[in-house]
């Protein structure tokens, strides 16, 4: 039976850590992605949407060198049509070598954000290099929130909560006739309105919170967020680890509360799946590119349950 | 009656000669646009498309200066969603001024071009900055072409003919219902098929061409080509300069062969707007932003009959 399903792809549908990040790596990793996928997004109504880490930090840091008069947003709109192309030329040659018959293409989507949320006073997310203590100075002439890593100090930026989806009714409307939409790259790119209208605003924003955010607002059945493991563990990295496969939203909450999961890298993903199934959602999996057709069908991964 | 258009904007939509290309900048000439082509884009089917000059320009020179690895033509694709993301918000706040209904969206669009186009083995448009002499051996190890312009060399890419428009059936098909979509933008990410896999190829591909081809494609009645001019001339600057009202396309065509139009301002337009009546458009116009609703009932601009 066909389903209406959101698909976020993490960081490693495009690179590897430590590879490098020209067109033609990032493309080959789209292509297997999209090889890995084709049965589920071939056989369902589905949105590809996709981080934007390395890309963003890249295009950012190349303006901050460069002189280029880009806010941070800008950035972001210019990663979705970066990684946009490349997710879409990869598509349309595994389209063409297995004979499928959907249209992909890339929606530019913004993201709104409220101006009051915290994170606008206390900006925690690190984009872009590192920075020595010498350079810090520098760096913070610019205006920037730093912040010491364990490899040395980042620029650090708002990562407010995600509420709506400014080309949600589009993205609706092209799931149905065979159309494979990306959207909500990186999270979409933060927009505030502020008496009325609407601004761009230097952030970056979750996009596994961005993606459940369109996934309640389109009804999704699913919601499947696919990143470099096969599950969810708890006890990660200590002798009683254990991994998740079905599991309860209520339990998987009380997981998040003992704090379970990293920072920054699991916790948001749990949190979007548990706001997915607590909002209506049947089912939300956390996975791997290799395991999503298996997870699909609950022979593999973590699956989130009401 | 509604009718269905594409609307061409020229880079003076976005910036004048000179100023700052910052957003705010941009924004404010957005929405002017935006604000002058309401009657047009809310009463018909408008697909709006756009050049990326500058833009493009700034982009890949802030790559070449950061030496961040990214082609040509993902600098076009960034350029997509810079400019797009301008132009959306611009348009989301003339639509909430005026209680217009559209939904705006940009679609990061694809422009298949030939491998054998001669422009390949010739480039000729020029990109990014001016170079001195005494710079030029620095920027031919990049493996660039340059070319001696009146101010100085730059860098010249090739501008092969566009084909096909990737895009074309979900732009379609996002016409219905209410949408505006925003596509094609500084002429489509130029793609090649190589034994029927698709690459992305370093090119810029004319806008206006490119956008004829789409409204050839799509079958709109009209073709808008808008620009910083109300009216193309014959004779342009000449004592006997003469502003073209309605033409006959045999009749502009035999100017353009004259030689009457600059290359790579006028001539092209001229061109895209000649392609789209022979291809069964019904009227192609060049006019100006301020004058595009004159012109749609017949007050004012170039029109373009068969």
């Amino acid at each position: 039976m066909m389903s209406r399903i959101v698909i976020a792809l993490g960081g490693n549908a495009l690179l590897q850590n430590g590879e490098k990040r020209d067109y033609e790596t990032q493309y080959d990793h789209a292509y297997r992605t999209f090889e890995n996928l084709k049965s589920v997004t071939e056989n369902n109504e589905t949105v590809i949407t996709h981080g934007n880490g390395p890309q963003v930090g890249d295009i950012q840091q190349s303006h901050d060198i460069s002189g280029i008069q880009a806010h941070l947003h800008q950035s972001v709109a210019m990663s979705q049509g970066y990684i946009g192309e490349i997710l879409a030329n990869a598509y349309n040659n595994i389209k063409a070598r297995y004979g499928l018959r959907k249209n992909i293409f890339t929606i530019i989507t913004r993201t709104v954000v409220d101006e009051d949320d915290p994170a606008f006073s206390n900006p925690e997310k690190p984009i872009g290099r590192y920075y020595s203590d010498g350079e810090l100075g520098e760096a913070r002439k610019n205006g920037w929130a730093m912040k010491k890593f364990k490899d040395g100090w980042r620029r650090v930026v708002p990562s407010p909560d995600p509420k709506e989806i400014v080309e949600e009714p589009v993205i609706e409307y092209l799931l149905h006739n065979g159309n494979l939409p990306i959207a909500v790259g990186g999270g979409g790119i933060p927009v505030v309105y502020r008496n009325g209208v609407m601004y761009g605003i230097d952030a970056v924003i979750d996009k596994d919170l961005a993606s459940s955010v369109l996934a309640t607002a389109i009804g999704a059945d699913f919601f499947m967020i696919l990143t470099d493991v096969d599950h969810v563990f708890v006890n990660y990295g200590k002798p009683d680890q254990r991994s998740l496969h079905e599991v309860r939203v209520d339990e998987i909450e009380q997981y998040l509360k003992d704090g379970q999961f990293g920072e920054g890298s699991m916790k948001p993903k749990v949190m979007a799946a548990i706001r997915f199934i607590k909002n209506g959602g049947k089912k939300a999996f956390i996975t791997s590119i290799e395991n999503s057709v298996n997870a699909l069908s609950g022979g593999s991964g973590t699956v989130i349950v009401r």
